[in-house]
């Protein structure tokens, strides 16, 4: 589905113009042509790689789908396969739904295809719009503007990750639901492995374009690389630091699981205590000896409660002293 | 056993021919030679390291077999060994048969020989075949063909495992037969090793194919090779987030484990008390003092079972409530 | 908020100057210009980038806050962040408050601008000041001396982190509160983790400073540099160690609690001894059979008591002697 | 103790030749001198020193012994230190017996010291002056062959270790002896952990003689020490791959220790409300209130005991339907 | 304190000289000075630092110490920080007790400053002054000499970690005292992590005296600086065995102690059937049913009791059968 496809020049928007004069425009000299597609169909791709002459390897990457984050060059075009991050509508467990943005930028061009995420690309277009001296070096700053606008949406949901962690240990030491709180960090874990899953590979292949030698397509816009690679590397230490502390808050709460464990032995040893003993007394006095002198008293039988009683009671101040009960 | 020797011209076939005559052909310009065996005879393969002059080491190995995967080059030809995977035919759990395709690559031949391994390359050729133009680049490109054609094949693999992952970890928290969870745990790890052993060394090698000194053989098929060895980074990158997510899942049950065992000792502390203090009380009214007046009432006995059963509704309904029961 | 603003010629100062004459003392030769922000508002920050011409990325970063510790070189200048850590004002659990100085450095300005750090760098410049001779070595030196000032506060929370340690050692085997030692474990890790977090990019960062090409502005401080990265790379491997010897603390706890449980499991399984047996001999005796002959013993009744007490003795005894009681 | 002392030309073994004239056939053009100690004395060994020149402190080393696998370069010579391991001769538990063999090469000269090794090297002798072409090669070939040597005598300790690991596995699930398949996991363990000590460093040290600058004495024979290099390789994947799973196997075996545990606590606490019930029925039946109508019924008695077995019956059955018996 | 204070020419010793002349005999040609410290105070190091001309960054952590091991350049001097390990003298659990040697080595002096160490280097100082032709090679020799002094006495530390792990893999099976074997472990660990504090970073450190660039003054002593640091990375592998066998050791533990838990609550219930299977009986017993026709028998007791005795003869044989008891 076409979202949106305009040919600027000197950094200002010339035209929306028809797919068809899409490689007319790229003849031109200083003419940049900006593409949107979205869930593409195989004839819709087909088209752009005969206008844009992309390379037919990238475009079975871009027909084919879940890819992992890439940045691959093709002579002196880039291949960028991006994933996006969104809640899933339905549910309220915080499960991610994974898209992907696959981008083909060359000397004068960027063309994006959204698989499988809502939210599109017009604050980025808007953004480099109303920036004619960035957008007229070209590409390169679409690009980058492009992998920023993806980074930034990563952001929230790390914040949602760490709030839940705090939450998580919050609840920890509160002897509580040992099991929704395992359920939980398992499925925090999970979250945490597909932030990793997007955002670990496209680190690795920023940093390419940031240091060493670095693809034409991106040369002037170093710095700005440089500042996608710093937010990449700052989420994924993020990621690091989180993926330690649930570890550890796993192993962490069997700890707790054994010591409640272990506190609900001796709690249940305790009222034990307190049960078999009285029926021990109550066994001695049921016993059939003729000579059973209190067995005749007058007041045997509440002496026999009171004693019952009363070891109960000291049991019971005794057990509650040591915090077993 | 031999599957299939034929000689190419241009990209298209000249004929199927004798193995005696592979080392005419080879001297012929623009001539390529493509031969396929399967569970090769010493025999055999001797003849065809006289035909093609391989190295002496490299038939060993194949002799041997039982390598794991790697690409040696041996002067201007190169040695590749792959792994393949098939489900084993007559268990149904999944488990996994490794075979073996050892690949010599030269300037102009390519002679593949299967090891274990119940499907053949026929589909290889056949694609080749119909693409000349491809096939024209020579020996690189088959050898591109053949290794993409195995390692497109760990993907439903890859697929099954994930699936049993997902499979698991719905059934974790359900809290029945954690013995068999386990077993299946333990088993999804076993061939998720079997799986990373086959894609993890040969990534490595497939990424020397692709950047820096490139043997000869590979050169203008560079982008072929850059594009398998990004299908085994996303492969292995999927293996160790299956990993991670197994070594916690094995955690996390055994943490379940603990909170259903503590479960089960807190359900039958409460049905111990509810059946030992009646007991206490039948022992109390079993005494035999001579002056226990409510012996003598007529509703005496009905009295004391009321007693007994009020006292454990009480406490049933104390235990229900705090979910011990 | 404006701390300090100075000019300095030759290492000495020449005055208090304000913000308004800086870039003119900027275009002087041999003069330099040391200013010192705390919790700046955009518009002061504003103005300060236009007095010192610094680039927009590093001033959007400075403004956003929240980085993690880095050094990026724009052009001939750098920008660095620093992560500050002071122990949280209200509570004495010893959570650590984290702040941030972002330092930009010129050839011949420093900028500085704290935030949420209530200790502040007169010290640096006190120190600075009193020795010309290494201040006239330019802005390279006194990033120096802002860094190492911040690195050296590190040490007294690395001590109280491995005196936590030791103090959790020491309690780990004398079988009190497990709870609390959990507790404190995991509390550890969690400020070991925010002392990592502060560090260890830090060290990536400042190694940077020290071998291969050199920013310009560090020329000449080689070895001050190599000195703080040297404490840097001393406190990493103290937080290492700590990490492990945690990992390893918490797994030897988990096998404490098991341990105690299985001991209380014994202590309470001889207690029940004690219990039951008597019982089973009072129900023996408590038999209506008409041929008991020791039921019409004068002293059966006291015999019977002291067979179980005479029972209950010798298990105490073996029982002790196994150290189960 | 002297084992073998022969001098070669052009392939050829000239003659057994006596220790005092090893320099004199050294100072030939074209002989190779090849020398095989076992067991050596300082005497012995410093005898050779001389003859051969050695660098003293690899002579010191070869002195004191229990050195880890290494390769070092001395001038034109190398010094090869090498593990042997050989299952011990008395124990059936598979436990490894470590000795050492030092090899001194120089460009014309092969001096072999064993150490706690029982088998020797006369099969490398013999394939060796089989093969007059090879051996013309000079030390470089010999070196070679004889670290293949050992190198191949690992195998067969992998498979071992591999068949224990699946011994173990095969025997995890089905309930018996957990305290035997621990201790078989451990001991598997601690064999991996030699073997690994042999083969991970001499990996480390042969792959220097394959890539980049290559010792002189070793021109000529790349392909061959790269495929030795190419077996460690295939070990030490092995020995990962063994100590991933091993790991894997002891966390499941806890697993199923707290699971079997938990079975047994069902089970007992099923048994133990088949006594408990009827107790308190006894105990109901054995209060002594004047007015319990069914103490009179003629059949009471036998209804009671009917009674206690129908509940028995009744709970065993449930129980059996629960899994719990 | 001064411990020795000599000059040196062409390998011999030329006299004691007192610390007021070091400089005078640092610029004869050919003349080397070799100081000894020991616990300096700061006047000390200060009158040090004029008389070699010393960095004061060198100084200034000379005279803090608690630095980790290291090797730093200052022009062409080198500083060096290692750390000696002694077992502590009051206790006998092993505890280590870390001191530290700083050394600074120039052209033609060495100043070694010992703190928190009983043994100093004296048999360093004998075996360089009776091998002359050795200490000629002037300082580079004796900073060897002085480093592999202290890595030679690291070796019997490592032999006592190596056979305390011994120890307890020993007693880890046999079932008695958990709580000991685990405290072992632990502080095993600890005095292992203290060991490679010392040794990782000297490691790290000499290693970069070996390859690459190196030192002036290290030049010609290249051999021996390589053997230190083979002994070293010897070290580093041992510790890494053993650090991975602790953390085996401690996860095995934690499963025996299950396992041990799991035996003692069969043997537990095995032991409570006996003592709860004839309290049944004798409840039944004990009913007072009109028509219970054993009561009246004449060996109606004497049958209850051989009941009783029977059931728990058959139920103790299968227990023991089973291995419960």
């Amino acid at each position: 589905m076409l979202v949106n496809c305009a040919a600027y020049q000197n950094g200002r928007k010339l035209a929306d113009i028809p797919i068809a004069d899409i490689s007319e425009y790229l003849r031109q000299p200083d003419c940049f042509v900006w593409v949107a597609l979205s869930d593409v169909t195989p004839d819709e791709l087909a088209q752009m790689a005969e206008e844009f002459e992309l390379h037919p390897l990238a475009v079975e990457d871009a027909q084919k789908g879940h890819q992992r984050p890439k940045i691959e060059e093709y002579d002196d075009s880039l291949f960028v396969v991006l994933q996006t991050l969104e809640p899933e509508p339905e549910t309220t467990n915080g499960d991610l739904l994974v898209g992907e943005v696959d981008v083909f930028a060359g000397r004068n061009y960027i063309l994006s295809v959204r698989h499988r995420t809502q939210k599109g690309f017009t604050d980025v277009r808007s953004r480099c719009e109303r920036e004619p001296e960035l957008l007229r070096i070209g590409s390169g700053f679409v690009l980058y503007a492009i992998i920023d606008a993806i980074v930034d949406r990563y952001f929230p949901i790390l914040d949602e990750l760490e709030s839940s962690l705090e939450d998580a240990e919050d609840r920890m030491f509160d002897g509580t639901s040992a099991r929704t709180r395992i359920e939980d960090l398992y499925d925090l874990k999970r979250r945490l492995m597909t932030l990793k899953h997007a955002t670990a590979p496209l680190m690795e292949a920023v940093g390419k374009l940031v240091g060493g030698r670095v693809p034409q397509l991106c040369v002037g816009t170093q710095e700005y690389f440089r500042d996608v690679y710093d937010h990449l590397s700052r989420i994924n230490a993020a990621i690091e630091n989180i993926r330690e502390m649930l570890a550890t808050a796993i192993t962490v709460n069997i700890a707790m699981i054994s010591l409640s464990e272990s506190e609900v032995t001796k709690r249940l040893a305790a009222w034990g205590a307190l049960i078999t003993i009285p029926t021990l007394i109550a066994g001695i006095f049921g016993m059939n000896f003729q000579h059973m002198p209190e067995l005749k008293w007058a007041f045997g039988y509440p002496y026999a409660l009171l004693l019952m009683l009363g070891i109960d009671l000291v049991l019971f101040w005794r057990f509650r002293a040591a915090k077993w009960i």
